[in-house]
């Protein structure tokens, strides 16, 4: 590491050119009213020097004295320096006050131990050997890029239009804003919003409820039960009596339900919003985890432009590339890239470039084909595992593949108590109680499949229903 | 591109196999009912066969007689879709009302024209072979990684705090926070101020005032006269009344002023800090530019951890990688963290990577001796053309190297009518109106010539000072 910047000191001569004492005495001026902390670098001589219109000898002459006084010192081709000892500290300014630490819900931990609730997608299905190949291939171009599209990287938005429209959207690349995931884009459209009411599924997905109300946005929740599906009734009057500006749905598993809307209640919803003019966020991370016939049409090919849409390839292909994306209608794009800019400005150009190659080369299709199968079987596996090990009282809905399911749960077992004696034993199971908006309703876990080899899948839930057994008075005869 | 997601639909057999009339109905009803929508994909007939337990054949003279009716069409290797005619549209949401866009004042083009107010670094000084190289060397290493560190990639947290310490400060990797840019640094501590009042700079930089007033926080300007410095006690007036919870600071080039503080301005600070307990965000995004004598100590070094401090490599290693950091007293740090995976989660491992890389190989104090050394050069050239072409009455900051400098213009002088003769000739200046709180009390021009060629600069300096003399009654003499 070279030598840091040096501390310039004001010296004021009294004569027509400074002298060594008065050098000394606007150091220690300096050094005794805080403003040359310890650690500080003073100007080399020639510097001084030249600053000075002085002679080398005088500011050596200067210097020498402050090193016998003890309060600067030589450290060999680094320069001079203010001493520890010496040094005043300037007042304390006061620590600042930040909001309470949102409840985040319990920390997953990854990579150790056996998560049963994750709903990331095993390591070893990703394709980081061809998006290595892809990014050896974008640097092959001559420089990098210097500046970045704060809505996002042309070529990727093209390649995400194109992949839209092949699924019955009609949608310009100048209508897709890449965001840093999913989060990013419900960050910008919630900072965006005039209404500031926003209506959400009740549990919902945690980080977009401790976003929208540490963005100040009144929630309304929607109740949503895994096995009974959609009240739209019920969504009905809730709507009618908060008039949300918009409201934000999960349309494919859920999180953290693991529910998929089905086509009628998608239809419903449109119709309510037709009704009670709320605008929709449509959030479709789900719908590629899912190899086939469970598959609905998404929410914004039914309603067409007005509807927001987001959707990430962070789970799918690399949740270290942090790549989701917006899709919204022309006139919108200005304010939320615009929000986008407030947020981060825009994002590292070298990943957007990355996954543009990995999509320009066709890979994202077959990827997602592998990885469906791949997913397909541990679900049924987990399924199996679940038939066996389960007691009498515990159910858990079906969604045909994907990376979750929801496991509900009797109300007299104890579930903290269940995660307490799981985690001794490094499973890890999330009741997502910072999903609901209060009380929750459901009784139960998230149990995810896609992380899990099926081993560990085995492992846990045989261990999580064992758990469950001896806390569940139904089952132990 | 491989063929999309096949669309399901519910069908009820009458009896106890469903015939090819029934998967017909089901069919007309679903696209009357607009869930099926045009460009859907209906199942193959291999799935909805083995699905409903019925023959092939069944299934193909549905199929057939749908395709009779007009409705679907079969697309070789692809699939059977439904056409665009028959299907019905749902009802269609309102569009999200979306707040006014944000006056972020003119764009300034980049890569065409000469852009004589930009504070980018020109592209040629940046070092994109190195980071390539950087690239490459991170790529050859097994594996990508899966997933991201919240506060960001540990080695590259690790080598920043060694940057700093040799600066002078006292800070560990543990309080170091990588975020995108410095803006999302701006933008977490904005989240989690608790007090919901911040000072800035009256001019300060557009993007941080937007941010703030965005995000709901009212705002105390502190007038900033580049040519006279800091007001002490007109500061410490307005603070003792607004009571801010945080003042932000700019303490080198400041942005737009171009202002560094003097050190007993520094001091000052602190000490009004402790005084009206402020808390205080200094932003260091310029100590860097600037080749050494007017450089001062950091208000973090001078006021200690308390002091929040955010800096970024962008403008300085390449704007496209989107790399900053916010360092904050540890216990802030689990709050401010939970705020940036409010905002996006986390970032990119893979750039966070290549500059951990850059650092730890020492490139980047090399680079910056290099840049300062010509954008150096460049200072002195813009100071030579100004003497030699402004009219009387313009006068400029000389901050003594980096990247920017303020133009104070004559209030006669009309700066839209010169600005929109110069964007005739693609030359472009930014008047900062944006960055003022309420009727600008400077009239001029942030000069940057850190981006330009100095025959650029000569050019357009040159044009600027002809279109402000025809327009200067004082020098039409």
């Amino acid at each position: 590491m070279s030598r840091p910047p040096y501390v310039s000191f004001a010296v004021r001569p009294k004569g027509r050119r400074a002298g060594s004492a008065e050098i000394v005495e606007a150091v220690m001026a300096e050094i005794e009213g805080g403003t040359l902390p310890a650690g500080s670098r003073l100007p080399p001589v020639r510097v001084l020097e030249q600053q000075l219109g002085i002679s080398k000898n005088t500011v050596q002459v200067a210097y020498d004295e402050l090193t016998a006084r003890g309060v600067v010192e030589t450290r060999e081709r680094e320069g001079v320096f203010v001493v520890g000892g010496a040094s005043v500290r300037q007042p304390v300014p006061p620590l600042p006050v930040l909001r309470p630490l949102p409840a985040l819900g319990p920390g997953t931990p990854r990579g150790k131990g056996t998560n049963l609730s994750a709903v990331f997608i095993d390591p070893d299905l990703l394709p980081q050997e061809r998006l290595a190949e892809c990014a050896r291939s974008v640097l092959r171009a001559p420089g990098l890029a210097t500046h970045y599209d704060p809505q996002g990287y042309p070529p990727l938005r093209e390649a995400i239009a194109k992949r839209l429209q092949a699924r019955a959207m009609d949608v310009d690349p100048d209508e897709v804003i890449i965001t840093t995931g999913s989060q990013q884009a419900l960050d910008i459209v919630a900072r965006a919003l005039e209404v500031r009411r926003i209506a959400v599924e009740d549990p919902v997905y945690a980080y977009a409820r401790l976003l929208f109300e540490n963005l100040g946005l009144a929630l309304t929740p929607l109740r949503l039960d895994p096995f009974r599906g959609i009240d739209l009734d019920a969504w009905d009057r809730a709507l009618a009596a908060a008039r949300p500006g918009l409201l934000y749905a999960i349309s494919s598993f859920q999180n953290p339900t693991g529910y998929s809307y089905a086509s009628h209640e998608l239809a419903g919803l449109l119709a309510l919003a037709a009704r009670h003019q709320f605008a929709i966020l449509e959030d479709d991370w789900g719908s590629d985890m899912l190899s086939g016939s469970e598959y609905r049409p998404m929410l914004r090919v039914l309603g067409g432009k007005p509807v927001l849409y987001v959707n990430s390839f962070t789970k799918k292909v690399l949740p270290s590339l942090r790549i989701g994306y917006l899709v919204a209608e022309r006139s919108l794009v200005p304010t939320l890239v615009a929000m986008k800019r407030l947020g981060t400005l825009g994002a590292a150009w070298l990943t957007e470039a990355i996954l543009a190659e990995f999509l320009d080369r066709g890979h994202y299709d077959g990827h997602v084909e592998a990885m469906q199968r791949a997913t397909d079987a541990r679900y049924r596996a987990c399924l199996a595992v679940l038939e066996e090990t389960m007691p009498q009282g515990v159910r858990w809905t079906t969604p045909g593949g994907g990376p979750s399911l929801w496991l509900e749960v009797p109300r007299s077992v104890d579930l903290a108590a269940v995660s307490h004696e799981l985690a001794r034993e490094q499973v890890w199971i999330d009741t997502s109680v910072a999903a609901f908006s209060g009380e929750p309703h459901l009784h139960g876990v998230r149990l995810g499949y896609a992380y899990l080899s099926e081993d560990a899948l085995r492992r846990g839930v045989t261990m999580l229903a064992d758990a469950i057994r001896t806390r569940c008075p139904a089952s132990r005869t």
